[in-house]
């Protein structure tokens, strides 16, 4: 009776998932005084390109989170109270990334808008592994999983974590190269590849 | 096993039509200085009838990609990585509305604001037009579904997806005429006519 | 094929009233401007106390809204493409009342204020009812639903806009008496009572 | 037909307590005005930490109400009016804690500021107790739940509400002490031990 209904646990992560997905949104922002005409309303939204880009990277960011629990979820056949906990560690990551990316897009060339974006990342990345960790140790995957799978899907997190610590450290030497850096990896896991396997990192 | 629980993608989607919609009602808002009396408060909240038209309108696009979302996923028996992608792609169009939205409520008669949004929706008509072929390329279909059926859909796809580029042209010419194309298109999808096919565009 | 699958049109109208009761939050807020110190900002909370009254008032009123849907569409058996229509004009009412509620918290004592916030509950009074009769005008209902528990509905929708509607036109003569007229008719509504039937209005 | 369907009151219940937890975000911002440069966002960054603080307490907070309503209601069979309308209790001072999370975040120190937050989770205590209590009454439980688990459950709701409201009283001597209680009872309940039990309180 202390396994948790995997339906709802699901749910409640979907939920947070889509929400700070949709939430995103709100770091682009006009300037709050009227604007004079088309002009300054053009040259206004053209400023704004580094929030867009920011916006994508996120969207594409949480798009990739979002699958990764979906497809490790479906190995898995219960749920116990350390991973609803190890959950909720990536899921407060993941609904305090929209603050990090109107951050990083209102501040793209300032050090502590990249550090912050990918230590946020980090920590998503971090209770990702954490948790993974805890369901290898309890068995928690259903039978029928092959161990390779499992293994497979240890290592892609594994070198998700490494490249998403690597892109934050880059963040002290050069914030714009940490920035296409976090484009890169995301662009790499969110597009579909050939023959692509179960789970991404 | 690479493909995707069917019913998370739809519920992961909902989430933001969903929230989506209900997010553009912070595109009308007061002026943050506190308002005189009765006669300033009626006043301001008359200022915000081109807010509230755009309001209207965006419930009404949402409401049909909503809608057509569904009606389409009725059909596919399978959902693989690539379709995940391009879901993504026409999420965060749909999850960009709210700023179109009242960029377009606050600044009806500016070219930007027209073309802006206008650029919105044709990118969600885009992922939409992808996705489609996607579905259709790899027979994604249940095997009970028409071919005649499939077909009015991709006819469908098409029409609306002209019809969304041709308002966002006409944004550079007349940004009025632009918002009232807008609205015509909206109203032509999202009110029910006797003999409805199962997709609109 | 025209019919829209119940689960998926109840799922993104559940999301639609839960996030505008979530969403009402963000009309309650503190000056923007720091605060001096302990008596600023017990008098700063204090002076919040209509905005508490309307945001309670409103999560009481979206409450209800989604428990008359909830046991409105227990009694259906199928939803066409007119009722989703008249379902998004219940939702995109839904979606404006944080915005009619912080008018309302911050303007109490204005007849705009009072009266917007009437013609917001009014229009998804309307929407509601105009739904119920196209559900008993295209039979869609359950055929175990007593024709007594239908009749029941009908009236009691009525009974629910005729109030709304009452206490609307009241908000030109007394905006205060009003706002209490809403109160009352959420309090009356919300409060389980004895022996209470299926659907309340 | 008296009784809600389960899996929309749920459904409901999920979406708010996920977007309540989604919506802590917003009470974490950069000041309005541009930052001048690396040191100056390192600075702005670094004077949110009482933010970032109340955002983690409140998203543990949100968690383990979550996991409990969800622990509470396997064990239930019916949900009745009384309980949606205890339930609604339950969500309205759920969706306040981003307002009273902000609040606390940035006057941490005053005494309003802890007594607010430690009020709005004694109500959500409130409810709990109010809700289980009319559960036990109305012998809403599965017949298979042993009478024990029940027992175990009303005491651990009345522990957690008597930890919350005396954590409240010490607002008024020491805010910050309070809001280390606060952190305090969080953590002890969010974190998972050796031998749990299926319900916190």
């Amino acid at each position: 009776m202390h396994i948790v209904n995997k339906q709802r646990f699901e749910a409640f992560s979907d939920g947070v998932f889509a929400f700070a997905a949709t939430l995103l949104v709100l770091g682009i922002a006009l300037p709050a005084s009227r604007l004079a005409g088309d002009a300054a309303l053009g040259a206004a939204l053209l400023a704004l390109w580094p929030n867009l880009l920011a916006y994508v990277l996120s969207f594409a960011v949480i798009g990739i989170m979002w699958q990764n629990h979906h497809a490790l979820f479906r190995l898995v056949r219960r749920v116990d109270r350390m991973t609803v906990f190890l959950n909720l560690m990536l899921l407060a990551g993941t609904a305090f990334i929209p603050f990090a990316t109107s951050t990083l897009g209102t501040y793209a060339t300032l050090r502590w808008a990249a550090f912050l974006y990918g230590l946020t990342l980090s920590e998503t990345a971090t209770a990702y592994n954490l948790m993974l960790n805890h369901l290898v140790k309890t068995c928690a995957f259903h039978e029928s999983v092959a161990p390779g799978t499992i293994a497979a899907t240890v290592r892609g997190y594994r070198v998700g974590w490494i490249g998403y610590a690597a892109a934050t450290l880059l963040s002290f030497v050069q914030p714009l190269a940490s920035f296409a850096a976090y484009l890169a990896i995301a662009a790499f896991f969110v597009v579909p590849r050939g023959a692509d396997s179960d789970i991404d990192a």
